[in-house]
């Protein structure tokens, strides 16, 4: 598989370095709006992928959500089969529409909204909706990449990191199968700023999707107590199901714990490859995303072989 | 969605009891080889299930594995949709395609191997191979239904259950991530026999594809011991995956732990009914299991709408 990285953030970093490591993959290059100095495969810029039309199987589309991807990867879509990591849940709908029509008119296959969540947490959900009455999904504590991308996009802010942290009285309702009534997370963020600290701080508590709404906490401090004390991508997950009946009671849990959120997602990100393979091979000609993808496509193996061994 | 159901044990009569609760379910009638008392729908001879074609949507097939499923399924697709929990791994190849002959033939679909393992499980394994190197499956403590059912077809057993128990030592390996070189469960039969012991238990430990092979401690009882004792069908089941690279850990976790083993297959099996229904509308005329299920198919629900609440 000749694959393309676009963006060369520490997502695009983590996709080279597994995709390197994967003795089924040859990355052709990446691409990015930035000159690229630290990067042993040959790079471009972003404007020149386009040439590269038939040369790149998969295109691994890494930037921010609303800034990057929602732009670049219908924009790809036209050229190439596409993976992103899409996170904005608001602007979903709209953005498989606009990856969809270009596949469509391209003849190229996408899935969007790949990682742990969404992603693999949007499997569950739907999954756990099939059969449990009562769903309820905790992040952290750990740092959100989108989060975290979100304030570094502000006006003055230099530097960023986001934990989301569970509220460890509604874990344990949910551990217990009852209502979750109280919040469940607050945000926590440490920002380093070179502008006025109330204002950046206003904009942060009001982006849209990110934080509107939520309770964050904002602590300014400097470059070097970031660096020393939140060098960490550590992250973690939840989901707690259950159901009541009658007499019976059923319960699920599902918990994904990773030491870097960039490279578990990267990790998906390449599995789902194989999910864009298989639906140019049966000529699906547009976005999915992984709830619609049936687990057998992320693995490069005959059906028979996944059948015998992991049914 | 008019339903049927063939074979009126636990699992039968756990499907019926959800159905009928169900309001998008309409149960048409039980079908079995048995004349059977305790049912408040029209039952029928499973011979004359076929005279229903056109009048059920999908059909629950309920038996036990290798006696009743593995010629009854396939047959039975002939005339209708059809689901079962089909459960004998070494057999499982052959019955796909015994069923999906069945179906391309008779334009019908099917979902097989059904149920927390196979199905969720399955699922579940497929998608963690996909991102981690290590994983490892427990099951119990709890009532296997299919080790159950195999006990109680040996001649001369009145009655059993059988539980199958994690080794702790085993389960403590795999959840730190490291292999798991010991045996990781040993399996506890209780048996109500009214025939020679000795002969009952050898035929047990040799039971192909159940014991043969496995550590397997057998009890005989009384039935009165059994009814007051083991009248229970609790079960759960854990698969812990792991990955280590370079610098980092990635973990996962998923546990199901249910009080009725039977009434939560049974919960999976009606999830699973939508799938069908999928398959039919894009005329999709051949037998899948729950790893080739895109989790969407589950839900009866507008694309839209599970991309907006569960994505």
């Amino acid at each position: 598989m000749k694959i393309g990285i676009v963006g060369f953030g520490n997502l695009g970093k983590a996709v080279l370095s597994l995709a390197q490591k994967n003795s089924n993959m040859e990355v052709v290059g990446v691409f990015s709006r930035r000159k690229i100095e630290d990067c042993n495969v040959p790079c471009y810029s972003i404007d020149d992928a386009k040439k590269f039309k038939g040369k790149i199987d998969v295109m691994f589309m890494c930037g921010g959500s609303e800034r990057d991807l929602k732009v670049q990867t219908p924009k790809l879509a036209n050229y190439f089969n596409v993976i992103d990591s899409f996170d904005t849940h608001a602007l979903t709908l709209e953005h498989i529409d606009d990856v969809s029509k270009a596949c469509s008119k391209s003849s190229t296959s996408a899935v969007i909204c790949c990682g742990w969540d969404p992603g693999l947490f949007s499997v569950m959900r739907t999954m756990y909706s099939s059969v449990f009455e009562n769903i309820e999904c905790f992040w952290g504590k750990g740092i959100s990449l989108g989060h975290t991308n979100a304030i570094k996009k502000v006006d003055g802010v230099v530097d960023a990191k986001q934990y989301t942290v569970p509220n460890k009285k509604a874990v344990a309702l949910a551990k217990n199968g009852n209502p979750v009534t109280i919040e469940k997370h607050f945000r926590l963020c440490y920002v380093v700023a070179n502008k006025d600290k109330t204002e950046i701080a206003n904009q942060i508590r009001n982006i849209p999707n990110y934080f509107k709404g939520q309770t964050t906490i904002i602590k300014f401090i400097s470059q070097k107590e970031l660096d020393k004390k939140h060098n960490t991508s550590m992250h973690q997950g939840n989901i707690f199901a259950s159901t009541k009946d009658s007499n019976n009671t059923f319960t699920s849990h599902f918990e994904v714990k990773m030491t870097s959120n960039p490279s578990f997602t990267a990790k998906i990100l390449l599995a789902y490859a194989n999910a864009v393979m298989k639906m140019q091979e049966q000529k699906i000609f547009t976005a999915l995303t992984p709830v619609s993808i049936p687990p057998i496509w992320l693995l490069n193996q005959p059906e028979e072989e996944v059948i015998k061994h992991l049914l």
